[in-house]
């Protein structure tokens, strides 16, 4: 079976012919097979030299966790997104030093600030392929819950082998829907430093309001430095730490980039779902997106009500309000998007098509077979999302979510490391510690009641078969729900307990489960007294996950061995792994009657200030645009220095800092966003409406010598100035 | 004093040096004078002909009173935009026969259905310079007070003759701040019917959403036919009336115009500022729209809240929300705008110059009188707006202001007719009548009471010098606010009226005003006892209007005779007569990094389309999109159909139905809306912005053709086919 789907793997990628040349996201393996396509772009580095993770360029890439990042001198200066550094930024943020509204600019290297606790650099030291180590051997007759077992049971050991090593993090990622897996070695740089962050009036210019829209005028662009111990290892804080001196660098181009330009990013793109089935995009986007929608409209108005602007309270839910009203706005465009680009009906052809192949030739019988049990292993799980989806809000108020977490890890410490289920070993207790600790900053009674009630006055509207009899009961459920009675019971539960004081709840890390079992808090008892369900209902899904992985690498082999009977390429989803994407600098017409330029200009800056945020330039800055005082760095074409642009690229989420490289491979900016008509991208590319938003290297080097001062980091950077 | 305005007038328009070619609201009479200007554009016609009102093509151009429409067949037949008649075809729907979702085409002159009461269509006659007439020999000394009665007696006397000619209306009009008069006399054709109108799909598609926008796929056309006695004079609706034979009729061109071509639109422009001083710009953009805004948001949510969606309260108060979300589109668009343009530096700036010109001439100094009076009126008047503003609305309530006006017809009625206050005269009854009726449609208590609440709390929140006596004491307003108490003293008017009955209220219109001052309805009572105040008042406010009319004529002389003296052409602020404006087809650059299409096609209507109103084609004409049934009518350059297209005429409401015009004076289009961009031009035309948007008569010909089968409409039309 394994040779079978390396040598559909080998072919997928044989031929490119027919695909898009924006469309992929590409892993830097792939580079060779899609050589000739990328050169006839104008790509002027080797391809095969892309494969190699730690050669260069994609030696200099590197992840925060979430975002991406790369290294941009050899002290290790890292370059990012504003928005993947301004928790730090927050952090380090006092009433006197206000560095949210005043940027932060170290003067030397012992002003760098430590980043906010849990800052990552993770660079790559190694990547093999690991499907024969993960999956090769399992009886295809094993059920869903032993192959998810034999499948965690597997990877934990591979994670275990690998991170013997110390100061590194493994991973084992899944492709294909689990047709292939990798295993992933990264260097965990854990003393990261905040170097340099223009002021949110220019990091953040534009705000909620242009997130997502183009045209755009955001300096979306910040410097980590990674910091290692004197002997180059991984290391903790410390004074006597010295910046880590990568291996691979990218050089800064002051040239830039023009219209129709060859330009490739490479990060680490999140999630995306090109493969999923019809009934997946069905349930996506006619169930879950309007449901979900609906309750983030709901909660919003909850919160805003709740936590009127300026108190305190608000403080606490401003995260969790820019997280919701940014998931809304994205899925009401993938919801458009999909509409305008007729989504389910072109999955509905494709599937038929696929059909039609498969049944053209009886020996591909089991591939019929994996459509089949794929589709009905989805509507089984639809119907179980369904059900869940209230009670899982309902369960997941910040307390109550504390207390579970805290007793699960009670109960599986009393295992062996290895044995514990991911998430409760050794190695993540300092993400556990950190999570737990952040619920201070993020947590207010009256807000988490509010919505508690909500959460259960919804829950308690299904029928009987979404209802859990444990929850019920825990928390003395009437029949019918009546506001001021459980307004009364709910608030005993805040009042009496002790959990939502930091140091007490940290002090649960350390307990054994008996005393979790005897306690009087609330919230613990709750906990304890939803366990044996919880533990049924995950045995359930990890059914349910293992049945999945079978069925959908099955059926990723049917599509990949139909794509390569057409001589076809295929690109695994995106899985958070590294990816390149490449095409060209290009504006678009995201409607009829209206079209995007490729570049902005500073003149744009000052069109769109109100002077108030998040319009608010410095007002230094209105005085060199006023001036035309471009210092060289404009672009003839367009009269002006160009602030950020387009290109056909394939991004998503995660690829948040991925840098921007020219057909050198030297930085030409950083990736930051995506237009509002491209986030149904995720799942299904439009080359006529996809376009990623990146910040010009231009614009970052005319803030940092014009208006921040920043010569420090110029010199540091090593500028190329050819275009 | 005469002599020298008209002679400065004249000089004014001796020249077009330095005038942007698409900036004005030109007058007919000034056809001659802008004649180079047209020509080098493209226009085709003799420019002094279109001097002539009664001439080709100016004698097509026709007035619906608030919308512009055109003769576009010697049949009477009348183009207008879809929103213009959408009251008439509301009037005339039914549940059986919706015609706002099915659209309505009559069949034969037969089928032909009556318009709304009171709609009208006016055919210029004639028109003179009055300026003589109404204030020549007016001393420089005469109080405020004195010269407003001179200037409206004078207006009365040129009318009460005009309209001895039975069946027509005349307006004496004010240009240039009552600089000048014109004496404009009109057939005011009172049998108008509603003859052919797409479904709102088509002529509203886009809606609410779309007002003001661009990209714009809206069908804003419908067609009325005007009705004469068989004798030709105008008469009331009657079977036996017959279609009005115009003089003068538009070809409808079915070639239509590319980029770049001559176009010019004949309508009548409602109000614009472009002379106001600074004192007015401020007081209007810092603080009026502002609390406007404020007040109209507070408004719609009161509205949405007391009349919920679906609600039979809801249905009367579309008008008035439709009504609200479009001013306050409009105005924050205008702020937006204003900031965006310099507004207020701009000005400044000019009101520098004109000084310093002023200044260097000691024979100039009676201008620098006329600046410093209007400047100090200004002040005043705006203190007094500012004072009044919350009464104005505390005092407004539907029925409150039916009873003030009723109690003031039977005051005035005790006089002779030519006494009268204007629009209390015999040749207003018809249409008071009409507006005293309406309020059955738009009037619901328990809305009306919770915006009256809102009002007063604002109104009591005023100092004392903006509180009225008479009215507080009257509605016996406790020293503050108390809203329960508040509540049910309303509650009591509501209920204790008789004239939220139709027929009550009507039957007053006949009553002596004694009947009135012994009445024991609440809301006439409360009219009674606002009376004495409400004349103080309004004698106040014409004195002010009185010394405003000299002071702001005088100004515009200053003015007019400092642009003589740079050579350059001054055209009057819009005043609802028929201008001309005139420039190009083009898109445009609302902000960096867009652009504007100067065209939009079929295939965005199918892009736009959701199913759901206001983004619900026919499927007919989605059919005909996919299956690109062109008809011929397609522009090559954009490979579709034109939908709508964008020019760089200065436009402004009240022209919406406006005959837009190629070269030849052929119709191809109907204006019918300006950018958002543009709708600060009200106040500083900006050319970088200004975008007028029409309907192309090839979209027009295409949905009659093709989609609602209006042949005869074609056949009756005469269509020119040459490009």
């Amino acid at each position: 079976m394994r040779r079978t789907t390396l040598s559909l793997l080998a072919m997928a990628a044989a031929s490119l012919n027919g695909v898009a040349a924006e469309e992929g996201m590409w892993t830097p393996e792939q580079a060779p097979e899609i050589a000739r396509d990328m050169k006839r772009l104008g790509l002027k580095l080797k391809p095969e030299d892309m494969a190699d993770l730690t050669g260069f360029p994609m030696g200099a890439i590197i992840s925060l966790g979430g975002c991406s990042a790369s290294f941009v001198s050899d002290q290790g200066l890292v370059a990012t997104n504003h928005h993947c550094v301004r928790g730090s930024v927050q952090y380090n943020s006092t009433a006197e030093n206000n560095y949210l509204d005043n940027g932060f600019l170290a003067q030397s290297l012992g002003d760098e600030l430590p980043a906010a606790p849990g800052s990552r650099v993770y660079v790559t030291v190694g990547d093999r392929d690991a499907t024969e180590d993960v999956v090769g051997g399992l009886a295809a007759s094993l059920s869903g819950r032993d192959r998810y077992q034999a499948i965690e049971d597997r990877t934990k050991q591979l994670i275990e082998e690998c991170e013997s090593d110390p100061g590194h993090r493994c991973q084992v990622a899944s492709f294909y829907g689990g047709a292939s897996y990798r295993l992933i070695k990264r260097l965990e740089i854990r003393d990261v430093r905040l170097v340099y962050v223009p002021a949110d009036s220019i990091g953040k210019y534009g705000g909620d309001i242009d997130n997502w829209m183009w045209p755009r005028h955001t300096g979306d662009f910040a410097f980590y430095r990674a910091y290692v111990a004197p002997d180059g290892s991984a290391a903790d804080y410390a004074e006597e730490n010295v910046p880590y001196l990568p291996e691979h660098v990218l050089k800064v181009s002051s040239g830039g980039l023009k219209a129709g330009d060859f330009v490739m990013a490479a990060g680490y793109p999140g999630r995306t779902s090109r493969y999923r089935r019809l009934g997946e995009v069905h349930e996506t986007f006619d169930w879950y997106y309007p449901t979900w929608i609906e309750t983030a409209e709901k909660r919003i108005s909850l919160i805003e009500a709740t936590a009127p602007d300026g108190s305190d309270a608000r403080v606490k839910y401003e995260s969790l309000l820019a997280g919701l009203n940014n998931y809304h706005k994205n899925r009401i465009g993938q919801i458009k998007g999909a509409r305008r680009a007729g989504l389910a009906e072109r999955r509905a052809e494709h599937e038929a098509k696929l059909n039609a192949w498969i049944a053209a030739d009886a020996s591909r019988e089991t591939f019929a077979e994996a459509v089949r049990d794929l589709d009905q292993l989805i509507e089984e799980q639809n119907a179980k999302g369904r059900q869940s989806f209230w009670y899982d809000y309902a369960s997941g108020p910040q307390l109550l979510s504390a207390a579970r977490q805290l007793y699960r890890l009670a109960k599986e410490k009393d295992k062996p490391d290895s044995e514990r289920e991911p998430g409760y070993q050794d190695r993540d207790l300092t993400r556990t510690r950190q999570q737990l600790t952040r619920i201070d900053r993020r947590f207010d009674p009256a807000v988490d009641r509010e919505l508690w009630l909500y959460f259960l006055e919804q829950y308690m509207a299904q029928p009987a078969e979404a209802r859990i009899a444990a929850f019920d009961e825990a928390l003395g459920l009437p029949a019918a729900f009546d506001r001021a009675a459980l307004e009364r019971s709910l608030a005993r539960l805040y009042e009496n307990t002790d959990i939502d004081d930091q140091e007490t709840r940290l002090s649960w890390m350390e307990r054994q489960a008996s005393a979790f079992e005897a306690s009087d808090d609330p919230f613990i008892q709750l906990a304890v007294a939803l366990y044996n369900d919880d533990m049924a209902r995950e045995e359930d899904s990890k059914n349910m996950a293992g049945q999945l992985q079978q069925a959908r690498a099955s059926y990723m082999q049917a599509l990949i061995a139909w794509n390569a009977d057409q001589g076809l390429a295929a690109y695994p989803d995106a899985n958070s792994t590294l990816r390149i994407t490449y095409g060209s600098v290009m504006g678009g017409s995201p409607m009829d009657g209206l079209i995007y330029e490729p570049f902005t200009r500073l003149e744009g800056i000052t069109a769109k200030d109100t002077g108030e945020a998040p319009f608010n330039s410095p007002s230094k800055m209105l005085d060199l645009i006023e001036a035309g005082d471009y210092a060289d760095y404009d672009l003839k074409s367009i009269g002006s220095v160009p602030v950020n642009f387009l290109s056909d690229l394939d991004s998503t989420g995660g690829n948040s800092g991925s840098a921007t490289l020219n057909a050198r491979g030297e930085l030409v900016g950083l990736l930051f966003d995506g237009t509002i008509e491209s986030v149904n991208s995720d799942w299904d590319f439009d080359p006529r409406t996809t376009r990623t938003i990146h910040v010009d290297s231009r614009y970052m080097l005319w803030v940092m010598e014009k208006v921040d001062g920043a010569d420090r980091l110029i010199d540091e950077m090593q500028l190329v100035k050819r275009r």
